[in-house]
């Protein structure tokens, strides 16, 4: 890995920072965060500006390039990465240690009294704007706004914005047509009294209307916003994409329907003026609901008397509740995303123990393959982290030909992996050995487990938060003096993001919302080892309404229903360290997979991935 | 219990509201708070000015008196209570219900326009003033301060201030000497680039100068502040009580100390005005370190720019964490606290099972006789809760006459109490049956004492916030879909507020600071019938380094350790529910129990007592 030469690139930035083309006055710094308008997690090529002017291109990082400095801020798992990537030209600013300065006090220290620091108002959401803005302000500084993205205007071979063809999700797929939503929607703003709200959220605009895209890798979104109003829709969307016949009719663009359900398709690009319309046009007590995450470009179209933020939208709120067409989906993709599995680690065990040939990258595209074979496939839902060894160890490890390891008989094999199917999103994590695991490999195995157990068979009231489960999953990890260091599970996606708010569980966030039937999240601990190996144990999981003997204050109760239903590997658990009731739950979950993954296996005639099921799911002999 | 007739006292507020002599402008609204100037959670008699002006005495609340309306906020443990105490004049405002508005939503629907609504910034913390400040604001008022206390002008029998002696602490007590304390402070100080420090909390005075009062009912503290510069410390302090030798001599008062160690005591009054003076002679980068919780009037006599607000002080954590005197003197204590509540259990049993003629207030009184029988003696450290049957589901019960209920063997008894003693303060809970309990009762006094294991038992990484061990407690609840509406647990002090920061264990506080060995908290899970009975399980327990297999990034473990050491009531366990780990562990606490308290029973001669330990230390038949 060689890094990118910076120098030239620098040099033209620094010259668009001064020039009269694109800003009244010269800013003395320009900020380059990673996202894009609609803070996705995922971006596509052309947003990836962070990574041109950097060469850094990892998911997470902020530049910042000022006359005389260039430096990137990013976390712990990308350090090694920045620095092979980055030329001279850059100073790495590694965040979480002590001594790294934040962004503003590290402006504070390098710029010239007075100075102008801009920003793409489109990248930055509102609430981090307030929060550099205020603290810049109170040294002298100002936060200003670039409006042409000083990236863009040096960037010659940028890529074009993709504007992929749509997918039309009729209501077998959705269980609600995207009129009712527009209804409930409606009367979700009626309740908080406001009479507009922007979707700004990719992924809640392809909720919202049951489209999907292939805008973004791994993500079925597509670039677009939406207002809807109490008597009117607004899409923003580019492209000829619209006059497809499929999704003209599922929009009912030409039908003459009522009007308050008319959808005006308007360009993609239009979405500021029009804000700017609404926010002129508004009277006192007509408030305009947008996300506290929008862009600071949308929110202050709309001056602050008239704002109605809240960190979650009613939308990102609904659709994480998955309604019974939507389980229904999920369950089936999880089916066949467990028959890949099988034919996969059953063609592993074939040729690792004896060939030794299979690499991470070839394992990876194996497990590609064998779930392009299902029916509905899309994509994969994330890259596919295919690690052995010490590999494993890398949280977020991604195999590329320089750390490209082959699977053998004497190492842990971690692979965590998903795909989009039309019906529904994966994401499983399965670690397993290929030859005899050591006592303390199969101690460790066992204690992620043991968490993994405890999160999924929990019972908990009605509205608890996902946070207050966390420690469940550490419990017999902490016993021993272990734990790891990332949250337990994120919300997934129907057919969407692989990670998607309000609800998640982790000991780092209390902002989610209580969980509800119908949730769907991961429920993943794990223990890792540096330079020696990587134990990761995921299932997507369903909440559920639990049964309970009592029902203290009539609250109910919940608890999860796993989706993935993909063997566990027995070779690799200490039973001497289950509990009866932890034995019993691993023979109910593969007595489970055999008879919903083994039907399925049969039906598609995979004879042999039947087989390894069959052996993989023998029951632990209950002490 | 009859309300208290108001009507002459309203009228004469309102007329205050109004007089020149303490407002520059009429108020239209004046708020009474329930707290005094220290933010502390038991107030003095003359600071009981929310209780004065509605009748409404409870320990939560907060009265708003408008020249139309009178309203009084609390909670739902209040609800009847505050219904039955407050006459027609007073709406009672059920906090917590959905309909229930805000004091601020209130004020903005009853005042005129332009409205101003005075408080007495003394008794309002500055975070409040804030938040009410900003809200009221933004609907046309003004918050102001009104510094004469309008309910101080109408109280014509209030009760003086207490001015009680004060108690010296040798380092036996103490382990570290106040010289040692403030030149601690200082380093904290000068690490965060303060020059001065402002004491406002009265434990975090007494616990600095190694003093204790008995100014305010079950806290050992006095009415103070202190401001510590890097050169100077004074103490503001009224009455004769620093003419005592002992106190002179402890505070080296007479002595020729280096400058920066003599304590100037001054008027309890002068601290705004010494504060006032400190704030005007400030330069640039000389900072004031207050808690954000001081009151409106001290936080404002600091310029903004000098302020240096934190949530939690440096005292507030060094007192958090005990010291090995301290935690020797906590021991001690416990181990006295446990011989009377063995006498009392042995009295109890004698009386109730033949006589039936001990009610909950005889119970209490008899506690409290036993208690003042041991070394060291103060005083109680909370109001006792001495309940049986249905009055054990209220959580905060106190006996008194009106509901006062006779023990009978047919009914589960709940005692909740606790003493200071000079070396140390107690808080514990037993649940008991004299006759013979129902399976429903077991079955849910085992779950409590599953969570009350679950937690005490608990192995945790070092710096792992409380929070996170609270669902612990709840786990085997939730699993029969039982649960009970508190926390788990919080911080104790030595010889000082049983009720004290920055740690705790509940679902509802995320703003708690990591757990350290040394620190000291309750664990205290319960399950509560209404109108049947209420369970709890409490011990005081010490945070201690664990011994664990691995150590994980060398971060250390820690677990508790249990302070109290009362026998948990056998008779009540239903065996069948714990696992051989609980048993063992209820059997391991028995045999403590014997070997520590029983060798001080003997030591003190109580046979009667002793042989009632012994029998109820029987260990369980682990299955």
């Amino acid at each position: 890995m060689s890094p990118k030469i910076t120098t030239e690139l620098l040099k033209q930035l620094r010259q668009a920072m001064k020039s009269p083309k694109y800003v009244q006055e010269p800013v003395q710094a320009y900020i380059v965060p990673s996202g894009d308008a609609h803070q996705s997690e995922y971006i596509a090529p052309c947003d990836c500006r962070r990574a041109f002017i950097s060469g850094f291109d990892g998911s997470a990082g902020t530049a910042i390039v000022t006359e005389q400095h260039a430096a990137l801020w990013t976390d712990g798992r990308y350090f090694l990465q920045a620095a092979h990537q980055m030329d001279s030209n850059w100073t790495l600013m590694k965040m979480g240690l002590k001594d790294t300065p934040t962004q503003e006090d590290w402006l504070v220290s390098v710029l010239p009294e007075g100075s102008k620091v801009g920003v793409d108002p489109f990248i930055i959401p509102a609430d981090q704007w307030k929060r550099m803005s205020k603290a810049l302000k109170s040294a002298g500084h100002d936060l200003v706004p670039v409006k042409e993205n000083l990236i863009d205007t040096i960037w010659v071979d940028c890529p074009q914005r993709p504007c992929k063809p749509l997918i039309t999700l009729d209501l077998s797929y959705t269980g609600v047509s995207w009129r009712d939503k527009i209804v409930a929607l409606r009367s979700k703003m009626a309740e908080r009294k406001v009479l507009w709200f922007v979707v700004t959220a990719l992924d809640e605009v392809a909720w919202l209307f049951n489209l999907r895209g292939s805008d973004v890798e791994y993500n079925p979104v597509f670039f677009a916003y939406a207002v809807i109003g109490m008597n009117t829709i607004r899409l923003f969307i580019d492209g000829d994409r619209v006059m497809d016949p499929a999704v003209r009719e599922h929009l009912q663009l030409d039908s003459n329907l009522e009007p308050e359900f008319r959808i005006q398709v308007v360009p993609y690009r239009s979405i500021l003026a029009e804000l700017q319309a609404v926010g002129t046009g508004l009277s006192p007590k007509e408030k305009v609901w947008l996300s506290d995450k929008a862009s600071y470009a949308l929110t202050e179209a709309i001056p602050k008397a008239y704002r109605y933020l809240t960190p979650y939208t009613p939308i990102c709120i609904a659709k994480a509740v998955k309604n019974a067409a939507e389980t229904d989906g999920m369950r089936r993709a999880h089916i066949k995303d467990a028959v890949a599995l099988c034919e996969l680690f059953d063609w592993l065990e074939k040729e690792v123990v004896p060939k030794g040939t299979v690499t991470e990258i070839i394992a990876a595209d194996k497990a590609e393959e064998f779930r392009s074979q299902q029916k509905d496939f899309v994509e994969l839902s994330f890259a596919t982290i295919s690690s052995t060894g010490p590999n494993g160890a890398i949280i977020h490890y991604k195999p590329v030909p320089e750390t490209n390891r082959t699977l053998s008989v004497n190492e842990i094999y971690l692979l965590d992996s998903g795909a989009q199917y039309k019906d529904g999103t994966t994401d499983v994590t399965r670690t397993m050995h290929f030859g005899t695991p050591s006592a303390y490999e199969k101690e460790c195995f066992t204690y992620v487990l043991k968490g993994h157990i405890a999160v999924s068979a929990a019972i908990f009231p009605n509205g608890t938060k996902g946070h207050l489960l966390d420690s469940f999953a550490r419990s017999a990890l902490w016993d021993c003096g272990l734990d790891y260091l990332h949250g337990t599970g994120h919300g997934v996606g129907s057919f969407l993001n692989v990670h998607e708010g309000p609800c998640g569980i982790s000991y780092k966030t209390f902002a989610d919302e209580p969980l509800e039937a119908g949730m769907v999240l991961s429920d993943e601990p794990g223990y890792y080892e540096d330079g020696s190996f990587g134990i990761r144990i995921e299932n997507v999981v369903l909440v559920i309404p639990a049964e309970t003997k009592y029902n203290f204050k009539n609250r109910g109760s919940l608890t999860f229903e796993p989706l993935t239903l993909v063997p566990i590997q027995t070779k690799m658990i200490d039973v001497n360290l289950l509990t009866q009731k932890e034995c019993h739950w691993v023979n109910d979950y593969h007595q489970k997979c055999r008879e919903v993954i083994g039907a399925e296996l049969e039906r598609q005639g995979r004879r042999e991935a039947l087989q390894w099921l069959l052996r993989e799911t023998e029951p632990l002999k209950v002490q």
